[in-house]
């Protein structure tokens, strides 16, 4: 084989299915066959066109697990053969001021799988070394894409601040990060509420580890949460800011929202809401390599397992329609060659 | 002498002059005699009435230095002739589940001084011997007040989270607050940039110890903050939410903006602004009694010394409305019997 | 009745029953009808007469289980007919400069429950009320006293750092306080490694919740947990400073040896084996009367239960002895009026 | 010139001058000329054998300032003509566990600068780019080599642990390292406590920057400590064991003892001392190549300077001498070509 497919995002809400080249990879890259891909919100970035310059193309698609065919020169920590995962984050360049901190997650040249470089929405791909996650046996490629982006981001999210075991931790938002996220909550010891719309979410919201079950459009959820004593901390993964802010007044003293979801629309809180109760919101970023390997480490240990919809490697654009529509259950995967 | 004067708000922009009858300090409480108070812009909720039940007269002022004249029962650690301040807080109940857990500024039952309570605007004021603060010699009356509000909030804000020493700190707001918080990021290693309205203030923030000045009607203050590498912490003490959301923008990866000052509008702020770089934003409310000794004695190491200008006790009203002009340099401080 | 029953340590490992009035509780202080109270290798201190005053007579037992019958003056937060516990830690006093930090646990005027005042070993307790545990419904009283001590040395031991979620834990020693550290670290979401003597252990250690098991008669415990990878936190509850130093060794970096068990012979350890690999060695000092609370409501939500061999009241005595056998099974608890 | 002169030690407490050919960089190693190297008890290693294989030759000293010369392939982010530094970690490798981490200090592929690979005690040195550490203008290379090693490793100790300002801080052992210490800790805004054996050092540590002064061979320094209200950190630079345990008793509630200076003799603790007070030991090994920069800001930015004692390169042994006969006035640096 000597050429391979790819989905193109052209910035129109569109896929074109294009046939590349195959190319040697770069140095200090490594080239993979893709096995499974996850389809996750953020994709929106490369196929709505919301980047800097949306007229060149890009594969979507960064929840990608795959066989490592090829390395580049310089790469001696990964052989052909190795099962391997790219995030979000496709890898840190080690020589900006933030790596040298090893404040990876924020290096100034990192690379955005799917959105500034190529991604998963193809048969194979190109990818940093340091962005590399080892997959251990015991998860299928399909089982460990959405951990990859839905499931670090919400497992970092939980333990960014130490809070005390046994806390009220709330999720906001259940879908293919949220499903996560109360699963995570639970393995961590704490007391777990699901935030959602509507009351259909509730049932499986319970079977993931919740404790508790707030329906925003039949209560305001911070003063439900008040009512449970105050969440200590918030993970926030519905894309809208105006259903992020109002939160704020449901966290305990000292408590903590964390924002990991990027919406269009701002949070707007009130100065007063912050000072009285010391409370915080902060924003988090994913995760590096490493923090994702100790991430499938602890999905393993504590049989945490994502909720998948699989559709074929062809049917990107359904798959993708699929996520936007919001009734996924809970994350839509496409298997590329699992 | 068996009265003393006060001054109450009714909260219509006015204070009143009254006459007082002198009682025994309740239980657990201490009167004091007045020795100066400071002239905070929190003040502005009990005099125009920002308050639950606004009618209910208070005498507004919480930067309060004084001599115990007579003690409550159950009173052991205190004893007549101590001098003593009290501040916004004006004690802990060691009852709640806040104070069991030593989060005091959070204390379920806390007495707001000059809000809920009777403050400082007065020749005597009963306090709860919790909120107490020694004050060490080696400050006068009139210097100690504004550091036990001004000054603390400024303290632990620039404290809260650890900060690499020698970080850039800035101090957006250059008045009772924030003449003080260039003075604490100085002495405590930072690399200080004060962040004002116009280009006044330049040369008395210079004074006090910022390295950078931005004005905020020149630059843009975040774009400014960005291009002396972004701040690591900015402690936000103007009453604009306005004002206060675009600094996020201004922070370094991993920063935090924190929110000192109420406002009456809210802060604005995008979820990609917190998420990508893993911003921060944080209230932070004054602090505990003992972390006010523990302001105190850094002040007189540090020889940190507020700006005053002092008015008489019979002149609070022109003391407020001085302070709300703004043209204070920098904190009123009302001399009642230094 | 106007009597109650109590054995006193007179420090000759000797305990005696006599025969006390009942009195009115002092302010502050509620009088507690006994029902269990578990015995802990720290009551050595008491029967062997370890402490100050050795001939000055002590009733011995801090995890004692009870019903208030009885409330001193100004106590509000607790009725008669309340079921309490009370722990180590006999209550902080609100005024000495750690209390004003909230650091309680190291009160400076803490009553030390069992060995500087009258303990368990009897059917009638006094207490302070700062002291006091409220026991949730759903723990008999049976099951509640090894929790008030044994469980919370461990379960704040296992918190007091921010440990990755994941880590590797290990536990020294698994016997009262061990065999609770297994269930809490897995309940945390650790790899847990218990290490002990001999073979013995290792299959309800295993029960308990250990991945892994280190026999330290076998095999280096040091070597052996390197092998693993490297323990991110070692909580050591051997009463034996000449087993802990060397688990030094066996720490990843940056890890932490927690010292839990107060030993007779000191701890031994290389400057090198601390700064290379940035290790820590601390102390860990049971916990506070919320603490307690929140380790109860966590030891329920996780199903975490002591196992208990009861004896009763009238064989405190044996069941000293059988505790010092290091032969129970795991804890050994007084059965007084369960 | 094609060849240059080195000092190598052969493990028998003897240098020998030799003259060496003059290669290009390896891969990600840069060449520099060498102006100046600062003399640090750590050298004993290589000095006197202390080490896996002593007797391999090794060139001692890891407080290197120098310019570079010759860069080696894949090195991008520096120049011929940079001046730069390089400490006691000779630079982290990128790969492995911890560098994935951000851990680069506990780097498993860490050089070490004149115990493993050859140091400063020489015309030439080859370093890792990732250990470099560039030098601001505003120093001289005599000034900045002792701060490379010297510096950081106090400066990173006194921040390891959020301590707050204005705390009591004290710094045992005022030699090359301490005196250094004493600086920092007052520019950090500490109250600063200098023990040392004798009398001699008290007007220097006074003049250092120490608002106390305990000499240790006429007080028991933990009880002098106390007597000051207990340390909440002491940096423990002396070389020896036996002179660090006991100063656990001087620690305030929480305090932590961090040990910097490598001794041949243990340090000894009892379980008591640890639990009681909550108190930690811990080593802090020097910092990574950025926390070196930071270092370096922070010097400048608050006026700190090394006491330094120059001797010309040819002088090596003697130099040695002098640091081991503990009476330079602090620190001797080889001036090689400065």
């Amino acid at each position: 084989m000597s050429t391979y497919r790819a989905f193109e995002a052209t910035g129109v809400h569109q896929l074109r299915l294009v046939e590349r080249e195959l190319v040697e990879p770069a140095p200090g890259h490594v080239r993979l066959r893709v096995q499974a891909c996850g389809v996750c919100h953020t994709d929106v970035f490369a196929v709505e066109g919301l980047r800097p310059d949306p007229s060149e193309p890009v594969v979507p698609g960064h929840e990608i697990v795959g066989v490592i065919d090829a390395v580049g020169p310089g790469v001696t920590a990964w052989q052909p053969g190795d099962r391997v995962g790219v995030g979000y984050l496709g890898g840190q360049c080690w020589e900006c001021e933030q790596c040298r901190r090893g404040d990876f997650v924020n290096c100034l040249n990192q690379q955005q799988t799917g959105t500034t470089h190529d991604g998963g929405y193809a048969e194979v791909v190109y990818a940093r070394s340091s962005g590399l996650v080892r997959i251990p046996d015991g998860l299928t490629a399909v089982e460990a894409a959405p951990l990859l982006c839905a499931g670090l981001t919400t497992f970092t999210a939980l333990q960014q601040e130490s809070t005390r075991a046994g806390s009220l931790v709330a999720v906001q938002g259940i879908g293919g990060l949220g499903h996560l996220a109360l699963q995570y909550a639970r393995s961590l010891g704490h007391r777990v509420v699901a935030i959602a719309r509507g009351s259909d979410k509730e049932k499986p919201a319970r079977e993931l580890g919740a404790h508790e079950y707030i329906d925003s459009t039949a209560q305001d959820p911070a003063a439900a949460l008040r009512d449970l004593g105050g969440a200590a901390l918030i993970v926030a993964t519905a894309a809208s800011g105006a259903s992020m802010g109002p939160l704020v007044d449901g966290l305990a003293p000292g408590g903590r929202l964390v924002v990991v979801g990027a919406a269009a629309d701002p949070i707007t809180v009130s100065t007063a809401g912050l000072i009285f109760g010391t409370h915080t919101i902060t924003g988090s970023l994913t995760g590096s390599s490493i923090q994702n390997e100790d991430n499938l480490a602890f999905v393993l240990a504590q049989g945490i397992r994502p909720a998948v919809e699989t559709m074929p490697f062809e049917q990107a654009m359904d798959a993708y329609e699929r996520m936007l529509s919001g009734k996924a259950r809970f994350r839509v995967v496409l298997d590329v060659a699992s």
